[in-house]
């Protein structure tokens, strides 16, 4: 199976890049199965019911997310439904949403990392504990690591090596070239990427961002401008079992 | 001119791995000169002599470090020398060693972050303080940015562009896929990477991390085992007025 | 000389018990010079020119204030004009703002903490300029330290000892018990406190900031509510050149 | 009842003050059950059996702790036996200890915050837990709440106001004015402060303390010297089903 897992999607120019690229990589690479990462789609901050419909038009099987997936209020029946948009699983008890979903017979599951980040539940035995509750394991799980330290997402590799597909980082918006599979046949990388505005930092205005750091005070954030875009993700190739053959990061660049 | 800069080298397996590929590479890419980050050469945690001298055999201009820079004591005299060892420049006066060296007409400065990090002084500021200090600016200026948040090493670079050669990123031990000449003709990477042990969470012993990780509890950590080494760096062209006309990445994966 | 100093003004419950209490304690303990925290004196961030003349109405002589100051925009003129509205001087250049008045012949500074906080310029340092940069330093100067940790409080507390008259810290919203007047001195509180409502956390609702803990999400609060009111500040008193004699605290509850 | 709460007890000078002044509070106040956090009891960094011993001898009948307990690994039978000696409650299964321990009929739990200090469980929900595991809920429990922010401290007491008799905070090693009584009947405070050198910053070295904050380097704190001792506690008087009617703050200095 060819699955492609796509970075943190910036606003509307990294919506439209992913119209813009995604049908044509999902054929010439034989793609089955596309995750994305929505946490930033709606205008840089959260995703909408209508920012989701887009993602899923263009091709995107299922949404995954990070700390601002509640940051639009309008997404919340969409999380509690019964739609494939992942809120990150180890939140308490209580948060709206669901933290994993299957579709076309692949598990999807978003995860966050605290360090640096937040305070919430231990992702690691969040991850046990979702795996021992399983009836029958689903063949293929891919997991969304969304997260900070790199020292975090490489762990949570290597917990997981052997018991799911893959797991692919993201949060920081810059993908790592450390894309590898592990001995038990897991699939890691410590960040896919974004897709955004390449005159940016990470994705937003880098003048307002540079003010930030140089005045230390926290002004708003916009999505930064420009027709060319970053378009960062990875193509994991699984075997029939669910185990990752292959995992090869697919970086493009396009003017949009 | 070509310079090759070289991620955080990790402890014995590290320091093994530049002496086996530095001369090769050297030869085979034409590299006139070679930056590396020694912050963990010395058994994961700072720099000696001789693992500084082992590295200037090896063929290391200049050595470029970060927070963990003063952990071995016997590095002192050569920080405050005129060895071609540094500390971050931006931390409070006082503090021993020296942020920057000019080796070959090549100024290099060792430059820290403080998202996430630390409360030192002002990276951009210091920068630019250094800049406008300089009667002759030297053509080339090559800046190792040690740093944890993406969005802070992207700034920089964008805020030194035009400026300086290079801007390139340490401390994650975790290469970037973000390496790009800025329009105003400064090398960037959000991070290099590191040199170490592949069998790792980030050089480091992989239990031993996860073991962090899971019960909260902050044991010390040891350089990780096994023969097989990342090694990662990016290799940085020039025009003869130091203004950078390309970057890309220089990773390799090796049995030592 | 009798000193007050009054911790952080929480929204209008805290300007109504300001207002109700400050006019008697004034006379009763025979107060001279009164400064008062108003960081969080507009609806629980930030200050308004309104607010900011509320305060000075009621006996405040000086507006120190913190990380929140810059949260309502009307206040911008008043923090670029003559008017006694500080923010904290460690602030880097171009921060709109001062951050110190003198006033009545008291030298007022607002300093700000680092530690568990933000990444602005170091508070030491920046007192150390500002006293060196004094032609004749006045006998009296206060500094309003806004900052999370106790270590860093105590340690501005020593740092300037002998050489300013009081060094009391705002930002926990919880008064502390460590006044004291040090060797050189100096009197000092690692903090004076909160004005505002006693059915609460720290002057917010304590629902919200409850369910905030419970669930890792990153609503908004507001000022709580309820009658019975917090007043905390601490009591100086000096001698003719400035030395602190003595500091106690001056903690009331009220009905308003 | 009558119960006194000690704050973090520093090293030898914490100790010996301990044994100066606890057995003549007990009897002048008519205390009958004591409780003091030993997390920095032996040398400033952690607990050895022979400094608990040392804290029981004196009169104290259970020693609670925090992020430091397991720095010496003498504790580790200690802690994992019956003494009672605790570690927090809400780390991961697996960490050496325990969190509760039942003496003279009044249940002790040792708590931790996670704001600004570590990535552990959820300390709400990890009382939430231990209260409905109880068979028969003990009338009398004291929870010393280990953290650094006022705002979790704060909540902690409300989320467990009518649960447990009180919730006292311990960690900034710097007693709070904000001792009361909840609606619910349990008394709490943000902090109780600690029991160590006056001429300190929080127990430690002020010039080294300082030189960490001066320089942003990491050297090692030892404890502080000098006769003059701050003795931080807090006395929790309940009814006979365990409800706190008062708590007062009983702070002394003596030169020991
Ligand atoms: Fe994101
Ligand atoms: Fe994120
Ligand atoms: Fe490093
Ligand atoms: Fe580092
Ligand atoms: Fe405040
Ligand atoms: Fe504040
Ligand atoms: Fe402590
Ligand atoms: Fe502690």
């Amino acid at each position: 199976m060819k699955i492609l897992a796509i970075g943190d999607i910036i606003g509307k120019p990294g919506r439209r890049a992913v119209k813009e690229l995604l049908p044509a990589l999902k054929l010439g690479l034989g793609i089955d199965f596309v995750i994305a990462n929505g946490e930033n789609a709606a205008g840089g901050k959260g995703l909408t019911p209508e920012t989701a419909e887009e993602l899923f038009s263009c091709g995107v099987d299922v949404i995954t997310s990070g700390n601002h997936i509640w940051a639009q209020q309008e997404i919340y029946p969409m999380l509690e439904g019964s739609a494939p948009v992942l809120r990150p699983l180890n939140y308490p008890p209580g948060v709206p949403g669901k933290g994993f979903v299957t579709v076309k017979g692949v598990m999807v599951v978003s995860l966050m990392g605290r360090t640096f980040i937040n305070t919430i539940d231990c992702p690691f035995r969040a991850m046990d504990a979702l795996l021992s509750s399983l009836d029958r394991k689903p063949g293929h799980i891919i997991v969304d690591f969304h997260a900070e330290a790199t020292s975090e997402k490489q762990a949570m590799g290597w917990h997981l090596d052997g018991k799911v597909s893959a797991v692919v980082g993201t949060h920081t918006h810059v993908g790592t070239v450390d894309a590898r599979v592990l001995p038990g046949g897991t699939a890691c990388v410590s960040d896919i990427g974004m897709v955004g505005p390449w005159h940016s930092i990470i994705g937003d205005d880098k003048d307002e961002v540079l003010s930030r750091f140089l005045t230390g005070l926290h002004q708003r954030l916009s999505v930064a401008k420009g027709a060319r875009i970053t378009f960062n993700s990875v193509l994991i190739t699984t075997d029939s079992n669910g185990r990752a053959i292959a995992i090869e990061r697919v970086d493009r660049e396009a003017a949009i």
